[in-house]
């Protein structure tokens, strides 16, 4: 009999529950479940009330839905046997969060609560806190907190503090109503074993944990808000558990809701793009992931924990047990490209992409590879969503240098993929300057599987080589990695499973040496940009978003 | 019996007639004939041999053509009789410059010569001669030669020097074989009364010629190349003549060409732009004139002779009679608005205009008006075309700042616009800061007659208000103008002409303070960017530019 372990990955808009071959890492299944209330950024579920600005809840009832329908898909699909599951993993976007009664249910889907925002699930996205985010920083900084140091000396307004701040600020009733604020992660993970379970990985990036030192002070939290004394031991938890152990199993209420026999165990939860290390097979230091996608995110592993400015955090077991685990990342990649293609691409590419039976990127990748390295004499700035890692600073914006009469919209695309690349070498310097050693990169996400000029020019900004993940669903497959490392019937070590679950694909984007050499001088230029206008040698373009917020808002005094 | 006057303006696709009655400049008809060969910029007439990069050739008959059927068509339009016409006036585009015998013969209309590029017509925008232009400014400066000062320091490769050195260099049995070489507006008004014209708009702002000093010393042709030894008296003429001055008189030969009646009287040539002073009834220090189209020219009358750095030339007499007159110039306006419009703007916006029956620019106008300034949170260098004023500086390239995620194209394109606005602010602080002083601005061409959005930013970038000359052609009522004043039937002066022949719009361009303290704001940012890439605190924009060549060069040495 075949043994099979559960996957199962939340993201931002969806579910996905994959059925993974714990001898060879075979996916023989997935289901994909659309949340039915998507992501609710301006109206409140049925309701006619708009939310404020930068507001993005959920609904914690389409979580359950993935649970219900998604692994009965994938049963139903593969005809595998519910007695042949040995394992779970679950992995979820974060910081996610609810808040949550004695019995794990979340207050929203109480009466009195159903129509007041706090209730919900704040998304990852959700950015309404930013002035809560800034005043801890301020606070934090003049407290001296030591904590700030492994999180770059920034707090992002999407973590655990600033959110429940602005709870407690914003309407305290729920703050006093709920036992728990918990990760979604942890919260789905909890309710298929019957109590409550926290993750090393969620509570150390996003929550301000430290393996040795704990949770910042309580004086910390009172400074904030008197509501806060206590917190910690309120709200949270103490009982952290290390990624990669046993959780508990599963109860019988929930094998009656998944479809599967009670008492499989069940993973402690991951972030969802932390899950993507073990689901390309990284198990050591020196090799640094990316997963690609409308941002990228950056991964790496030591055995050192070294404070390295500008980045999102380092976790001991915050990836892989027995490893400190670094976090970076860059906030417009995708999304930079599928700004240009909806907002500044003429017809007819879109004729040309139609008439070959191709899609527009097809076309602008293509065109754009025509191209040799610094033959558009553009060069660009890829903070269109800001800049997430090194600067860590929202307020800054894209810039395109070398803009001529014949500039083709190609050309562009070419600039936008070379700045986000040299945003990644930025990134990967900032660690190597202090102490952390990259040799390779491994790639992951859809840019990384679809687009070989991209990771080709990856390759050549970088100097790296670079190896592609072979799973097109690595974040859930390490997720299903981890199901089979905390079943008795599985693997002993996150290492042993993913060095037979998972893995990389034959083509390795090797750097050419002539396009280095233009990109060595382009980088050049590039960094003396990114300190020109990021470390606000010119303040310009937060003198522009200022303006920018003034004008919309209708100040006279601009 | 109504009297008329003929202004004949010849622009780079085509030449036009207007006939003009000289009472109250009513236009009465006009006749517009494109050039058969257009602009030679690949193959010479039809031969199949391509031209070398950056030439721009004319053929000499297409003008002819103007001539014979342009005027016959007002005529007949206007039933005007011959009889009627009292005076002509000539203008075209320049430096624009042919070889000719003594005859005045084109030496590319002799068989010998035919299939020689450099017998032709080199248009305005033949840019060539760049490496000419080059080594004549590094001469200049190591002889100190003084009129440098009067060019803002630069000698562009479009003027009369560089192309004749080019052609001494290249093919100097070109040379050898004309009697002249003679500016096209020049040999037209010289075909037209049988005898050498020469022109001080011409010689001043394109021939480094200067009313009191003359051309500059022999010594220094001599030291460009041997065979410019005597290049004035051999090749140009030392008889210059200003503006408003009777050139002759209509021969035989020549009437019968135009279909009129000889003794016509005919006007000493104008360059195409400052023709448009008079034709928009500019005749006072003060008022900047600025002729907006593909790109931008801007004309300044005084009465003080002052070197101005960075502009593109100052001739006594060289626009009205006894005014020093002052050029500077953009090189991008129009062209970049169409750079976008071509490459950067989608579908739905052109479906969006044909479903109005507009025009994609309508759209562009309509979208762009309805932000506020400092909305877009955008900032843009004009630079497109490289920067003609101030920086005299044809490899720089243009910059965007500002770019977010929900950036779109009517926000770049009220960038690109505001960009210009800036640029013509520069250009006004620097005729400001050397004592000329600009109260008003004067506006004609394309732009200034249909964009009311784009009028009225720049009214509010520059805190000027902006008047529109009546005509919708200027440059061709200008020379009418000139018509009107060589007759014995017109007026005695051109500002007496011009008051009763030329004139305003009603509408006027008023700044709006509230904008104009936003762009005020933006200004000094655009100001700070201006020098900094410009003045070259950041080479970035030259080297890009340099490593552009040497890649599409295909050198190795990168």
């Amino acid at each position: 009999m075949k043994k099979y372990s559960l996957g199962i990955d939340f993201g931002t808009l969806s579910g996905r529950v994959l059925l993974v071959d714990i001898e060879n890492g075979n996916e023989v299944a997935t289901s994909i479940i659309k949340y039915r209330h998507g992501v609710m950024d301006e109206y409140l579920c049925d309701s006619k009330k708009k939310l404020p600005i930068d507001y993005a809840l959920q609904h914690p009832s389409d979580y359950l839905d993935v649970l219900q329908a998604g692994v009965r898909n994938v049963l139903k699909e593969s005809k595998v046997e519910p007695s042949q599951i040995i394992g779970i993993g679950v992995d979820f976007t974060a910081c996610t969060i609810l808040p949550v009664d004695k019995d794990l249910t979340p207050l929203c889907l109480k009466d009195e609560f159903k129509n007041n925002p706090h209730a919900y699930v704040k998304l990852w996205k959700h950015h309404a806190a930013q002035k809560q985010a800034n005043r801890i920083v301020e606070v934090a900084r003049k407290r001296g907190e030591k904590f700030l140091l492994r999180y770059g000396n920034q707090i992002s307004s999407e973590w655990v503090l600033p959110k429940v701040l602005e709870i407690v600020e914003e309407d305290d009733a729920i703050y006093d109503a709920c036992d728990k604020i918990i990760e979604a992660g942890d919260w789905i993970v909890s309710k298929l074993i019957g109590k409550e379970s926290r993750s090393s990985c969620q509570a150390g990036y996003k929550g301000l944990w430290h393996k040795q030192e704990g949770y910042p002070d309580n004086e910390f939290f009172k400074s904030l808000h008197p509501k806060l004394d206590g917190f910690v031991e309120d709200k949270l938890s103490l009982n952290i558990q290390s990624v990669g152990d046993l959780a508990g199993y599963l109860t019988e209420d929930a094998a009656r809701l998944l479809g599967l026999k009670p008492d499989i165990p069940v993973a402690v939860a991951y972030i969802d793009a932390h899950s993507a290390v073990p689901g390309v097979g990284i198990n050591e230091e020196g090799k640094m992931l990316a997963i690609m996608g409308t941002s990228t995110c950056y991964m790496v592993l030591s055995k050192k924990e070294i404070f390295v400015e500008g980045i999102s955090g380092v976790v001991e077991d915050g990836i892989i047990p027995d490893f400190y685990g670094y976090e970076a990342g860059q906030a417009s990649v995708g999304n930079g490209f599928e700004w240009l293609v909806n907002n500044l691409v003429p017809e007819r590419y879109f004729n040309e992409a139609k008439g070959l039976n191709l899609t527009v990127y097809d076309i602008l990748n293509e065109k754009a590879g025509l191209l040799n390295p610094g033959e558009s004499g553009l060069l660009a700035l890829d903070w269109l969503n800001g800049n997430r890692s090194i600067l860590s600073n929202s307020d800054l914006t894209g810039c395109i240098l070398g803009l001529t009469l014949l500039t083709k919209p190609e050309e562009i695309y070419r600039a936008l993929i070379e700045a986000t690349a040299f945003g990644a070498r930025v990134i990967i310097e900032q660690f190597e300057n202090q102490g952390i050693e990259i040799k390779e990169l491994y790639a992951t996400g859809g840019i990384a599987k679809k687009s070989s000029l991209i990771m080709q020019i990856y390759a050549d900004v970088t100097g790296k080589k670079i190896k592609i993940g072979k799973s097109e669903q690595a974040v859930a497959l390490g997720s299903a990695i981890l199901g089979a490392v905390v079943s008795r019937d599985g693997y002993e070590t996150i290492e042993e499973a993913s060095k037979k679950m998972a893995g990389i694909d034959d083509v390795v984007y090797t750097p050419n040496e002539k396009n280095q050499k233009i990109y060595e001088t382009l980088y050049q230029e590039y960094k003396t940009l990114h300190d020109y206008f990021g470390k606000m040698e010119n303040e310009v373009l937060i003198k522009l978003k200022n303006l920018k917020n003034k004008v919309l808002r209708g100040e006279n005094n601009v």
